[in-house]
């Protein structure tokens, strides 16, 4: 990895945040469900925002955390209305950050300014990151929502380096995601994976999409930069 | 549905051609394994074209296949070597027709012009077709290769109106993947839902994204048309 860096910008969902927070609620609604609740409504969240960037109709990403919500539990047979599906969307406002996650942006941001770059809406992510108490922590907190697509369209990427009106390759994008990964390196960021639950990284084996970095925990970045 | 279709528009991977035929191979080099190899490649497959169409970073059907199958082996910690991959890939050339098809299409052909509009790359999609004894049977058969970007991007929809020079709400276009059913509604084709394995509907609640009609075989399709 190239040191020179002078800004971070980190993916939200994943990588700050635990999407998995929501196991607990969905386990209070729908007992011993909420590992497969969880896991089916990721998935299909993400699919949704590729198909719709696809198909040039763009929702914003609460519209499309509800819809995929609304799919998971017809998918598992299980009975729902709207204050079950309010209450668990109310838990994307909440999500938790990763454990290492306050400490180590506190350490970064003595160093470098920091940046959210992120697939959510701006309503989703202002609320999330004071309720995580993280409002001093970014420069920036910038949202797809400004290009009407979602990751990996290239645009998105491209809206990064211009909100924080800095060169690509002086930027380090923070995912953990490996389809995030893959597109932020092939737009032209330096890029750092990382890569808690030892994933598996994409095939784009035509492609120069692999990461500069990987590690287990931000705080083995804070050791680098 | 409106009865005045000048011609059918049909997806070729999972509608006309069973995309699991792959799995007698996959057990021979794989036993007890063949079954969700296959599931796994075909689910990463339809990710890839997602992700390169996202991304700008259009590769054909035929190396998308590839390395959706490079990641299936690689996540099922299975041992691999080119001839494997060779082989395994060449059952894409050979995919066996679902076993209504051969008739149905026989019978639909004397009615209206009969064409494909497929991710397949030309080459793939000539030698299935040929494989299947199927020459005669489509007027055309469209590749996305044309617009380099996958389904469901809207310019591939528009390039069966375009090949066929007719107005879209005069074609009908079947498919049994639900993302292709949504996509070629909100494009403007009136469409049919070949639903063999009593596969679940895409949310898209906020879109007119259902099927005009829903059936269970292609033979009831020739009933109604």
């Amino acid at each position: 990895m190239n040191m020179n860096i002078k800004a971070i910008a980190f993916d939200a969902y994943g990588t700050l945040f635990d999407v998995h927070s929501v196991i607990e609620k969905c386990e209070e609604l729908y007992p011993n469900k909420g590992e497969e609740i969880s896991h089916l409504w990721r998935d299909k969240q993400l699919e949704y925002t590729w198909l719709r960037s696809l198909m040039g109709k763009y929702r914003n990403f609460w519209g499309i955390t509800e819809d995929a919500l609304i799919y998971s539990l017809k998918h598992l047979e299980l009975d729902w209305n709207d204050d079950i599906i309010t209450s668990l969307l109310n838990e994307y406002l909440h999500l938790q950050a990763h454990a290492e996650i306050p400490e180590a942006l506190e350490a970064l941001k003595d160093k470098v300014k920091l940046a959210i770059l992120s697939n959510g809406s701006p309503n989703m992510l202002h609320d999330m990151v004071r309720n995580a108490n993280m409002d001093d922590v970014f420069t920036e907190v910038i949202s797809v929502d400004e290009v009407k697509m979602f990751k990996p369209y290239m645009g998105v990427y491209q809206l990064g380096s211009e909100k924080l009106n800095l060169p690509k390759d002086k930027m380090l994008f923070v995912s953990s995601n490996p389809f995030d990964i893959a597109g932020a390196k092939v737009y032209g960021y330096q890029v750092c994976w990382i890569n808690r639950f030892n994933l598996q990284a994409e095939e784009f084996n035509d492609l120069d999409s692999k990461p500069d970095v990987i590690i287990q925990s931000l705080v083995d970045l804070v050791k680098i930069i």
